[in-house]
Order: structure tokens, then C-alpha cells, then sequence
């Protein structure tokens, strides 16, 4: 089969015959690749990021958003059969530790991860095991919500947190309308009755916030700390979910939360860097978020299904992978890039 | 000022004129009337289903869902202010005991209720104190509001810890789509991502509770339990939220709960009569809901602020008193009765 | 290998000779037994109790509480090893449905019971998977522990429940202080600053209590309600824990609950028959509870090993099994009746 | 009567003879003074570090760790009378802010602070409220439970937090063996399971936690994260409560923390400096903690009646408060120093 493989870091991927993968032991599922997410993180892996931390033997097949259809299961597997219409879980999980015993997989102490440390889904077919396929409604194509199973995942499992941590009527400020922020709002807006208020740098973004159900959109331009203290009475917000985490962010954010508010952590670059007299004298809390557990993709999928969360996704053959990874880095894919088998 | 008072139990309410109710102690606040709900319960008073009960002394105002404007406030009086558009906890609470200091004010060990042991709201005036008085936004008009301060308020109070205990994507049963369901229904869809199933003996009711945000109505015709099981895929629902209580709706309502779910109770009247054996065999629990909170109310009024809760409402002036509750025996108000001095 | 089976309802047990369980699939593990509690289930079994509800086919091995040493394990086990000490958790769960998923695998939707619906723990070895075996302490003797693995599991189930939703200084009344009611106040006094209050009608039982932990001791005598309604000042208590569920007890408890209380249900017998206006007016919940998960039975031989609960027994070999069920019988045996091969 | 007073900055506290408070408003509470904690912060007043933001008017009588003897009460007061034992939540608050409608008083927003920005309790008698007064155990002297108003409500409100997010067996690291240290080991040893780790320089320090509850002692003398790691299977640990908050605290702190732990942030003067990237991919959160409410006090006092909580107090006459304040300066003060009239 045809497989995207990196080949050597600072270098370019490149495009592979490599036996379709088969059932190595009974809990194995195949999955026939419909939709593969391209996404930065790709980028960085080329220019070696990763290399030192998951030391994967090269070559192999990038991708870490992927769904399809399944094409062959172990004889342990139950919960899906042939044919089946699936996302995968971006984690390989154990079942078996005390993370995964209590859902938190993105904690299981014996994972692996399609696309990061072993094959992914650049590629017509991808093998997982049954821990990771959550089957998704008729109504889906595996090409369109393929890339909710990493970045949309990530969103989705702050802002439930958000949703748990907060009251009907409480302000919610998101942070950054881009590509998480986008998924974010739509879900804040689907399971809480928080007011949401969304700040970005680029007035489209804004724009485009308010209309998937921000109830305020900020642009960011210097007064955003005083646009969000006025809007809440002087208090501040109840939560503040940070998709961005460079750039200042974290800081303007901290001022923007109200006594006993909730800072989520999603977006990384700079330092969480707070004088711990402040963090006691307003009792504020900063909550860490990875990506969401399998039960979070089961949950994302129902939305999806429900039309509640979409995302507009560009696709492209599997063999264009180079102009989409071009287009990606040259910032002119609107929404989603997908690479399509 | 005109008040309408219980002279007695088994008569009819009476039309009197008493004195305007003055500042008596510093927290203390007056309230012009801009509109009282006309319950159901109001003809039970008049039955003489409360008499033993509260053993008020007669003739007293009755009226216990209250909303209008601040006429005058006590010296320690910080949260409102003369001419502030209010909406009225139906409880008077005592802000000291272990209850109140939790925000479980509706088990104030020491609470009084206008309208059932005081005088309430069938007046041009009322007393209550700082405690009660929730300011409502400038959009919404108190005889609008007036009905969601007691029957608008158990049913948030219900719906929010449904909220609460669920997961977006679970599905939650909602019997009863009538005043309670109706209310109960819009709190739903808009503070949670759960699927809503909704069951009424009447086809309209169902119908509108559809429009209303329902994602499924069924029509309890004696199949809604197999209804339920079929669209839960013989699981049943994790929560099932009874606004009924009575005519067999515990019954019905246990066998549609799945294993581990939530039976909230909320409509009275039978018994739930459950073995032991099937509570932990299915590890189910039930969940009893009184009238909600203080801050309850403070976020049911942001929602019905934002419009996501609406209340249908016929009003009538205060001395069409008697009109108004006949007109609720015969059954013949469209939504909530209003009184309106 | 000798296995203590059932070859018919309504007949005694037999001693069989059959051949050592082998390993059948990469999960599985098989375990050589160390003990295997003696339990008033197996008495209920051989009266054709279970007969219709599990359809078992005869003859076949019981025991549901064991414990002992891994014998063999699978191609993919990776969490416990040859040689080491476990303790079984009651159920075989599949790992991939949704409840598994969350870490509720007590409510699997693909389980399997040993002792129950396939072989059990009466006998030298069992087999069953990588997901039921919790390591134990070097300082723990399976034959101590194994009556932990069911009666245990479920008074700490309840009991970390009641220590999840009081605050410290509630007051917790246990009503039974039997089996499950001894261990379930020493998990009590290990994790929660609740004051704990015991009902028992047996005074020695109420005396053990005491020295094991309840801040007071109560003889059911007629009196109790009373009693502990003047213990809490008039009004109740926060929690209520049943281990009895029959003769009246749950009325009984009720009427000891505080307002906004719950009641956890763990004996079986009667029903839970409230009127749903007493369930609504005091806003009190009913609980029900089932044995505790994989990750409770963890926690649990924490405690063991740090010897906070401890848990008497009386040995037998595994031949003298006739005298062991006949002790339980006739009510001779102190604490739990354990089987030693 | 007698009061120590604040007279100017960077000057010493005056003996001062002032009017004995009278009740003022209907909720007030006038209490006779049993004891008054001599804390840091005291010292830190005269050195004028709170003189800006606070802006209190000169002179005023210091002390914020109060209890005695209610000695009048307002005509509104109904959970106090005359002659009972109290001790003093440390703030007054409003119970009209949604912050106190929800039982987190401390972030009231209309507050005061006896004995930083209105008259304390280095007096004979004190005015505050009834909101503030919590009634102690008979077998309890308020000079002995006078430091737990302050220090030990801080050091409660964090561990029962503690408690709260994690489950018997987990592993609890506190760093910092002092005043407050001390009591949060006593408070965690009585209402978690958790196992208890003490990390703290001073040898003598540690042996006490030991004494005192702590499973495992740890001189910190650089080998502290290894010792930790070891204890853990090299996992850290799932809750860590820093008493510290300097000195590089934090640093090591956060390296004993398991995959999705919890830091809670109690002591303070550096900053928490942390990389997002760190956050995020381990997943972890950071608690801040201030005081605890009124209803923590009144659990903390169950605890203490119960001798569950203990403290070690020195005492002085109030008019040899310069005494105290400079052994106290000086770190000659076992446990704590209390003023007593």
C-alpha cells in the first residue's frame, strides 16, 4: 500500500510501498484509512523535534488524525466489526493501569502513538487495537471529522472541564479563535449555559466566533484585559480557557479571571510565571489539559453527529501530501487540511 | 393598599384594603408588585391542605411567585437599591445557619415563605428582605418573570443537576411536558449537551416541547418504556427527570433507567416503591429536588435574560383575582396566570 | 486439579478431580488459590436461586472470593507476573465498553462472575484475566484477604461514597454492624472525619463496633430513631448507610436522615417505599450501591496492608467445604469462613 | 478596657485604655476575649507592609486569631447568646454577595478584617458579627483553640481540599512541617486515607509529623525528589501541598507530582514559574488556597473537640504582649503565642 514516511529529519517525507499491516494479536484492529489530518505537529517532527523524545526507528508513516472504516479485526475484538465507520483515539492504550482503569487514558503508563512513535495514517490502511475505535453515526465521513480526533479532542476535553467547573450564567473568556478556539466554541456553546467571550488578534476570527456562538467577540488590540474586567462588573471571568500560551497570553489572562476562577492551560510556548502571593490572595486555580480520553471522543462524536461541531475541512490526495504540508506551513489552508487515500 | 387574603378555609379568597407594609428591621425590603403567578397550590391553601401545616393566622396575603421593583430598603441593604427591578426567592431565609451558610438556603432551619405562612404577593406591596430580592435585567418585565420565582425555579434546580451529573451525549427522559417540563425542557437544552427524549400523554405537549429544543417526543401511549429502551438501544437513559409522580410515572420511569443512571424526583404524589434487590443490583439512585436557591435563581434570570427560557403567560389585574383562579381550576389558562396590581 | 462443583440444585456440593485451567487467550491469567471466602451466596446457589438468572451449565466450580498466588499468565498481560500475590476482583470485564471505560466495570456490558455464571475459587487453580488481579502486599496472606475480594469491596464501595459527598464532623449512621458493617466502619474511620454512629440489634456487635472505630454505639432496641435523632440535635443525619435493607430497617433509616441526606442502599430485602412528597420536601436522595470496581479494590488492600481493616477468619481446607457451609448455617462461624487448598 | 494598638508604622504596638464595643447594628456581636494569636503577620503590620492596602485609620487594636464568650448580641442574632464559647471566623462578611450566597465567604465582597483593617482582639472585648462567630465544644478554652481561627483555617481549607480530590492510597507529599504543616498532617491523618509524606529541613520537625500521623518522614537535604520518586515507583505522587512557597519550594514541589496530580499552593513568596508545555503534557493543576469559610471552622472545631487536632500554644498576659511579639521575632514561642486578658 501506499504510506507517507519520514525518511530522516530536515528532510522531506516521502511516499512508500509498504505491505498493508495485518492482525498481530486478537485485540489488533485495521483500519482502512478515509481521512488523515495534516497538522503542525507534522511539521515539527520533520525538523527533528520530536526525535529525541520518542526515538522511533525510520522510516515510518506520519499522521495522528485518522478515520476510516475498518477493514480486519483480532479475534478478542467485540466492539466493532468490518466495515464498521470509525475514528481512532489518537493513544494506544493498556487497559490494564490505573489511569486507564479510571478513563484517563492519556495517562496510561504503557501507550503508544500512531504517527508520533510508530505507523500512523499517511497511508491506506493503519493498525490500532480495539481500545482506540470509537464508531461514529452514518451521517459522518471519516474525511471530515478526522481531525477532531487530536486537535478537536484537546478542545473538547478542556471545555468540559469548563462546563464542569462552571455555573449557568458564569463568564467564560476564550482565548484564541483559531483552529482549537473554533472547535471550542461550538462545544462551550453546545453543553454549558456559560456566556462566552472570545478574544483574537484577527478580526475575522472574531467575526467568525461570534457567529458559531460567542455571545462577545474581543479583538485583542491592547484593551482586552479592560474590555473583559468592564463586561464583567470590575470581577472578572469564572474560567479562562488560554488556546494560545505564548505571546504575553498567559499574563493578560491571569488579570482577566475573577476570585476563585479557573485558568485552563491548553495552548504551550511561554511560562506559567505567577507570584504565589497572588495565587493565594484570589485563590485561583491553573488546571493542565492534554487531550481528551477515548469516553471524550465518544462524546465529541455524538456532537458531531448532531451538527452541534463542525469544522471546514481542504482536502487533498494522499500523494499531494507535499503541497498540503507547503500550504499548511505558507498558512493557506482554510480550516483543516486532510490527505484522502 | 389591596391585598387578597385567606379569611378562611373552604370560602373564597377576599379583596381588603390593608396597610402599605413598612421598612421594619435593616434588611428589610419592600416591594411594588408587577406581577404574581396564580398556582395550583393557591386553591390547595384555600382547600385547607396547609392549614395544620403552617398554622398561619388569618386573614393573611397569599401569592408566592413574586416579582416587581424595590419601594424601600433597610439601612444594612447593599445588594439592591429603591427603583431596581427585582424577582423574589419565594423563601426568607436567615443567612446563619449551616444550610445558609452552604447556599442550600431552601433548608434554612429557620426560613419563612410569603404567600403560605406570611403575606405574600396578591397586593400592591410586599416585605421581604435583602436576602430574597434577585435584580433582574433591564429587558425583562417582573409580570413576565413573576411565575419562573417558584414553579421556574424547582425546575432549574432539577435540570441543573442533571446538568451536572451527566455526560454530553447522555440521554435524559423528561416526563411531564407541561408548566414544570415546559420551563424544565429549555433549562436543558440550553445549559447542557445531553439528548432529550420527552414524554407526555398529550400530543401537543409533545409537539411543543419538541419545538422548544427536544430532540425526541414520544407521546405516552402505553409503548414509552419500549419507546425509551429502543432509542437508548435497550439501555435506557442515565437520567430520567419526573415532573409527574403520580399515575404510574415512577414506575415507568425506573424500567426506562439504565444501570448506574438517575431518577429525579421532582413531580409528587404516589410512592416510589422500588425492591432494594433492583437499587443494587443496577447500582440506580433516586434524587429529590424541593425549589431551587438563591444563586439558582440568579442564573435561571440570565438565561431567561439571554432568552434561552420563555414562559407563556395570561395576565389578569389583581382584582380579576377571582377569574384568575377559576379560570386555572377549569383549566382554561394558557401558560402561567399573572396577577397584575 | 480438586474442585468443589455444584452437579445439581437442591444437592450437596462434590468434590470433582478436573484438570488444571489453562491459558487460552493473551489476557488470561491463572491463579493458583490461596482462599476462597465462604459466602451465604453459595448457600442460595445450591437452593436454585441463581439457577434461572445465570443459566449456568453443571457441573461447574463455585467461590466468588479469591485470592492466592499468579500461576500462568497470556502473551499480553504485562501488569502482574508469575509468583505474584493477588487478590481477585469478583468480576472477568471486557475493558472496551463504555462503562469499562469510565472505570465503572462493575457495570460491563460483557462480564463474566466466577463462582457464579463459570468456575470459581473452590478448588486449586482458576482462570481468569490480566483486568481482575490486584497485586497485594508482601505483608498480606491471600487466605486473609480473600473474603475482601466481594463482601469487602462492596461495604468500601458505599463507604468511599459516603466519604465523597459529607464533609468532616457529618455525622454517618451505619445501620448493621454484621460482616459488611464491620468493614465498612473501619474504611469509614480510615478515610473520613465523619462521626460515625452504629445501630445494631446484637449488643456484643454494637460493642465490637465501638472499639473498632464508631464514635457511639447504639442497640437497636425500639429506640433508635429517637436516639439518634437527639444525637444530632433534633435533625438527622447527613448519611445514612444500610447494610441491612430488610425487617423494617429502611423506614427506620429514613426517618434518621437529615434534610438534603442520602441514604445509601446496600442490604437487600424490602422496598424503598417513600412518598415522593416526603422524598421532594426534604430533598433527600436514596443511593444505590453494588460491588466496588477494580480500582476500589485497590485502594482497598491499601488499607489492608497498612492494616486498617483487618477482617477475622476461620480456616478450613478446601475438603472440609461440607463443614464449612454447615458452620455458616448453623451461624458457627466467627467472622468469614475461608477455604485453603 | 484594655487594647494593644497600632499607633504608627515602624513603631512599637501602645497599651491603650479605649471604650468597651457596643452593638451597633442588629446583627452584632460583642465578644469578651479568651485569646488572641500572636502571628507573623503582626510583625509584618508594624513594619507598615500592610499600611497601603489596607488604608486603615490610625490608631486601631491588632489581633485576627480571636476567640472568648459571646457577651451581647444584636436584637437579629439567633445562632449566639450571651455567655457561649466561640471562636472568630476571621473576616466579616456581607451574606448578601453571591460569593456568600455560595458558602465561599472569604471572597466576599464586602468584607472586613478584624485586627488588619478594623479593631482585633489584642483587646478585652471585640465587635463583630454573627456571621463570624462559630460555637466551640464545651471541653474546648478559647485561648487553647484561639490560633486554629486563622493559621488553622488555612491549613484546613487546603487539606480538606486535598481529601477531596483524591482517594484512599493515593500519595500526599507536605512540604513544610510548621505551624501550619502541623496541623494540616493532624487534619489529613484524620478525615483522608491518603498515605502522608512530610518533607521538612529540620530533623526535629519531621520526627514530630511522624508522631503525629505522617506515614513517612523525609529530611529535605536535597535528596528529597529521589525519595519521593522512589516511594512513589518513581510515579510522584498525586497531591502535594506546599506550606512553603519559597526558597525553591515550588521547583521540587512540582517534580514529586504524578502524571495529572494536583499542587496545592499554600505558603507563598516566589513565584510559580512552570513551562506550559510542562503543564499540558503532564496534565497537571495548581490550587490556590486562602482562608477557610465559616462552616470549614465550624469543622475544624469538630475536629478539634473530638482531640483530633491539637495545637501547642504558649501564653501570655495581654499587657505582655511586647514580650511576646519578640520571642515570637526572636523564634523562641513553642507552638504558638497567645495574648490572654
Amino acid at each position: 500500500m501506499k504510506a507517507v514516511q519520514v525518511v530522516g529529519y530536515h528532510t522531506k517525507l516521502q511516499l512508500n510501498d509498504i505491505p498493508v499491516p495485518t492482525v498481530e494479536s486478537p485485540f489488533d484492529v485495521i483500519v482502512k484509512i478515509g481521512g488523515a489530518g495534516v497538522c503542525r505537529t507534522d511539521l515539527h517532527i520533520l525538523e527533528g523535534q520530536w526525535e529525541e523524545k520518542t526515538g522511533v526507528a525510520l522510516p515510518y508513516t506520519i499522521g495522528h488524525e485518522n478515520a476510516g472504516w475498518v477493514h480486519a479485526v483480532g479475534s478478542a475484538v467485540t466492539n466493532v466489526s468490518e466495515g464498521d465507520k470509525v475514528i481512532l483515539h489518537p493513544l494506544i492504550t493498556c487497559g490494564l493501569c490505573r489511569a486507564c482503569r479510571f478513563g484517563d487514558d492519556v495517562h496510561c503508563q504503557n501507550s503508544s502513538f500512531p504517527g508520533i512513535d510508530t505507523n500512523g495514517g499517511y497511508a491506506e490502511y493503519l493498525r490500532t487495537t480495539a481500545r482506540s475505535v470509537v464508531r461514529i453515526d452514518d451521517g459522518l465521513a471519516p474525511a471530515d471529522v478526522a481531525a477532531l480526533a487530536d486537535a478537536g479532542l484537546t478542545a473538547y476535553h478542556a471545555i468540559a472541564k469548563v462546563a464542569r467547573t462552571t455555573r449557568p450564567g458564569d463568564v467564560c473568556v476564550v482565548i484564541g479563535a483559531g483552529g482549537l478556539g473554533h472547535i471550542g466554541i461550538q462545544v462551550l456553546k453546545a453543553i454549558s449555559g456559560v456566556t462566552i467571550v472570545v478574544l483574537d488578534r484577527n478580526p475575522a476570527a472574531v467575526d467568525l466566533a461570534v457567529k458559531i456562538g460567542a455571545d462577545f467577540g474581543i479583538v485583542a488590540d491592547g484593551t482586552q484585559v479592560e474590555q473583559v474586567l468592564e463586561l464583567t462588573g470590575g470581577h472578572g471571568a469564572e474560567a479562562v480557557v488560554d488556546f494560545v500560551g505564548e505571546g504575553g497570553a498567559t499574563r493578560e489572562g491571569v488579570a482577566m479571571l475573577r476570585r476563585a476562577g479557573n485558568y485552563f492551560v491548553v495552548g504551550y510556548g511561554e511560562n506559567i510565571d505567577v507570584p504565589t502571593i497572588d495565587i493565594i490572595s484570589t485563590e485561583i486555580n491553573f488546571i493542565g489539559n492534554l487531550v481528551g480520553s477515548y469516553n471524550d471522543l465518544q462524546e465529541l462524536m455524538v456532537l458531531a453527529a448532531q451538527g452541534k461541531v463542525t469544522l471546514h475541512t481542504t482536502k487533498y490526495k494522499l500523494d499531494e501530501f507535499q503541497t498540503a504540508l507547503d500550504d499548511l506551513d505558507a498558512g493557506l489552508v482554510r480550516g483543516r487540511a486532510i490527505l484522502v487515500p
